[in-house]
């Protein structure tokens, strides 16, 4: 196949590159089966006419105004790869196209899960801080140490958020025997079920777990949802493991729940990223920090790539995307989460 | 039933107590069910012989004398709660009457296990020492935190010993679509392959994985068979997981394994316990300490009591036990695990 | 709320009926939360403008023609529940609009996996002949009546199409160990392997399989593609299970196949239906026929109204539909299964 | 190794032979490890005594005088590869010595719960009957023919028993989501929660179950134990598979059940093997034969020998046998079921 016959593929990633997504043997193969115009977000717009009429798809999210997205005849999939929705293209026009709009967060799905779970052990065996008394020659041995050790295994667990990353922290606990409720409001119940999970309302995972995982996406309606009244009807000595954006709890609430004693947390996202060096979380006992590290691994980016390939070419042969996950209509508005500008 | 007409029952479980091993309702079940004769463990042979003739459970490991074992006219089974087997009574002598010796060292599995996998995820993801550097101000972000990071999921895990704690540490990562390979020369390979597990050699199982777990018991043969050249046949930035007993590590070279960079580690085992103020391991990056914490959690303990009632009951009617764990005549002299003398 | 400000919903689920796809209770459900107008296919096209223009939701998949439809101006999803999709409404104006058309076929997917997999164990063990054979006094005992028995655990097993049906039929074989490969053009293999199947081409899952399921729907590419290269291909003594529409194989030349020793066959699906009274699969051994009843259990057809009613209340929120199937653009045009004229 | 120096192993494994249960390469590993000396039960007694001093292993159930055994100085295990246990053997003697007796029964587990899952699946469809129907040209179409179906998957399930049997069945169910009760007495109820069943009296079983499996062994205490009451406490239309004796049944009150429409039943077991040729249950309707043929595939036998060769190996090394099932001394005098004489 000469080069010009190659299907195009626009190519402005930011933060991503594609020698982050790709491993060198994909990169290659992408290289081989289509022409790659890698621009800036900004230089989308000016992409000669020509180029822009060629276009199969695009991989980033860049700015596409309607004059620019008309000027696109033979699109059929933008690939945001930064996996946030940032409101910077026309939606509607692309979903009455029927131009698929996809993301790949499910490569973080696995990485974030697996922190979560460690999280929840750390806090159940209060590992850092008897590494700390270790080092200190001031461990103690045995039961000695574990008055407030407890078990995850047969424990009471609530997921706030059934999307990928739930139903992989799910699958990683399989092997734990929990009893799981989770509070879903955008699924039906009879598919959490069939995940082997318990529908649940908000306030029955906050005050029947021991530990409840956060994993739901900020949204229009949920931002700050989970706050001083939520934490208060938690168990006494519950743990509170936060993977996935700040908005959705009142902070300084969950520091004075977990100041107060009454239950522990962890986190991986913070209200500002990065954050202020004299902020009280910093210091605070019972809660176990990390500096939104859950998702991205080397492993994780690489396997963008791979979606990508996976999706081009099921679309190449007139099938529709399945490995990426795509936007829909009724929520690509709502959907809050601001997107991050590092990798 | 009149009090004396139920069965005796000596209990001498030095160093548990019967209030550590059961729940108040069960302690009232089996003080329903039996006569119990709480004595300590250097008592038992100073029991008037009336007693000893009516016995039918012993449980503790008491010291017990061929003589002793003689007045024992219908001694059923002596459930040996603290788990390691003593040489400190004649078990040829207690096979060959079809006494059972039982021990319900499973109860730790599970606890052990869950601190096991928190280890390795640990480790994979350096959460100690991100929630230090998070305390100082001097946390990295995103992707700059995850240098070394690494999956557990879908990673390569070696495990050393496949008894229960080996099967509950293979049952906790059923979610994670491990390929896992075991090196148990006291199983047959079929069963390892019906538990979904490869059998290895260990210098496979030590080669080949992204993470090691010894969980094997210390027996005449083994002691120390961990050592330097051990450890410079894994991999490069591998984690070594210590689970079972320090005596079938050559704990110095593996020190200098880690020390080296070589590979990273976690024990909840050591040498000597507790151990020196001054020992090296203390302050050793890339070492992740435990001080012999992983089993003795209370729901532990009052598991046993549990597995005691449903053995007793079994054997009450005429049945073999099944919950707990029988001495074997092969392998009771092997068993070289020095017996703990604290809960 | 007074009844005409309920959502209207036009009622045409011809073949089925309300009575059949919804229990006694989700029928009053659904009755007290929808405005219920029935009609027949046919006529939803004459029901008044001001009826068509308030339709929320249809039940069934009735003729509308591109003015009828231009009528329902706040139409969102069309609930076809026979779940075949005919030519006969304007799919690319409801996609454009962002109208879902959804089918309700997965409720099938677990009656007629089980019927397979029942018809599997029963080629493999030869259970009809073994019973009429002892109906005659002429059955073999022991060993002697299972000369040409197999096992499915274990065995190597290949599944063509994995959609719902095959899904739930991977489910059902989860217990039994199998190694079991996959064909599905429409599917990206990572996808197939994180089912823990192993992709593979039609011609690796004919060739190495001991058990063959076929569970693809007709399309208009692969009307008649297994034939009599494909049962030639097939190991000798293999079993063939076919469930899904008898268009995709050459019925002849599976026969042939049968007849000559060198496959077994069972299947739920015929060239015509009914069939004629001579056809000569009637009296073929090595075949096993089941008159397309494997899915049209009732519990199946009450699951339809259970999915309906869930995703109308997710769509009553502003949510999109996630129990029910969407109808996708680009394969729309490409289904052939005739859709069924019974229930 | 010269031949003289390799242990010496006695064969008598009637009704088997040892071409039935190794495969060739294993029979040539066994012989090339052991010294092999062929002869019938009877021949043992005979055999001259510096043969018998020497023997480590029987593979068989030959019978055995107290005087023949105090001659066996060596023997370490008998094989049984019959796996009833007669009483021909003074089985005290062997234990107090600590020789094990073991049986290799379990290679059965999985072809019995195969064609026991087979048999529930076709009671639940009327599979045997709509194939005849079809062959006459009488078959009811879809919906038509399914009048009396009903889905295993979600079911409420019995099992009474579980052994090895019980626990294959239990793993081949693990895809359909069942809800399943076990009553067997002889095991702990904290074994049947851990693998995922509910402990239950007979009555909970029998009255709670859509399907009953009956996988118990006859012992002294259970001859008969399932008569017209236990049939008449069943689930109108509940359907009960007998896979392990007939002993446990009283087998005119099961017909007379599913004579009377108040139940289905299949067994492949029989009060009489052969069975009289005009025993009733050849015609009754509702009720599904096999001709004991459940678990005689050659398959399984070949497992026979694989267990001897992996438990033999285990012994030599001084380890006990894990792979057979060990006699007990509690129960060994309990077991019932008559051995078979034929394969």
């Amino acid at each position: 196949m000469s080069d010009t016959a190659l299907p195009l593929v626009i190519s402005a990633p930011e933060p991503r590159t594609l020698e982050l997504i790709f491993t060198p043997p994909k990169l290659a193969r992408l290289k081989a089966h289509y022409r790659i115009v890698e621009t800036t977000p900004d230089g989308v717009a000016r992409l000669p006419p020509e180029l822009l009429a060629e276009a199969r798809y695009i991989v980033g999210q860049p700015p596409i105004s309607p004059r620019t997205l008309e000027a696109m005849k033979t699109l059929r999939c933008v690939f945001n790869v930064e996996s946030n929705l940032l409101d910077n293209m026309p939606y509607e026009t692309l979903f009455a196209r029927g131009i698929h709009v996809v993301t790949t967060g499910l490569v973080f799905a696995e990485p974030v899960a697996e922190l979560g779970l460690a999280m929840a052990l750390n806090l159940a065996r209060g590992i850092v801080d008897a590494d700390l008394a270790f080092r200190k020659g001031e461990e103690l041995w045995g039961g000695d140490g574990n008055q407030t050790a407890r078990l995850l295994s047969g424990a009471d667990v609530g997921i706030i958020g059934f999307g990928d990353l739930g139903r992989a922290l799910n699958r990683l606990l399989s092997g734990f025997r929990t009893h799981t409720k989770v509070f879903d409001p955008w699924l039906p119940p009879s598919i959490l079920r069939e995940n082997g999970v318990e529908p649940a309302t908000l306030d029955e995972v906050l005050s029947s777990s021991d530990f409840v995982f956060v994993v739901a996406s900020v949204t229009s309606e949920n931002q700050g949802f989970l706050g001083a009244d939520a934490f208060g009807r938690m168990r006494k000595g519950a743990a509170f493991i936060l993977l996935s954006r700040a908005g959705v709890v009142d902070f300084p609430a969950l520091m004075a729940a977990v100041r107060s004693g009454h239950i522990l947390a962890a986190s991986d996202v913070f209200p500002e990223e990065p954050l202020a060096g004299d902020h009280p979380v910093r210091a605070l006992p019972g809660f176990l920090r990390s500096a939104h590290r859950a998702g991205a691994l080397d492993i994780a980016f690489k396997r963008m790539g791979d979606m990508v390939l996976e999706d081009m070419d099921l679309i190449d042969r007139g099938l529709p995307p399945l490995r990426s996950k795509r936007a829909e209509r009724e929520t690509v508005s709502r959907m809050r989460s601001k997107p991050s500008d590092r990798n």
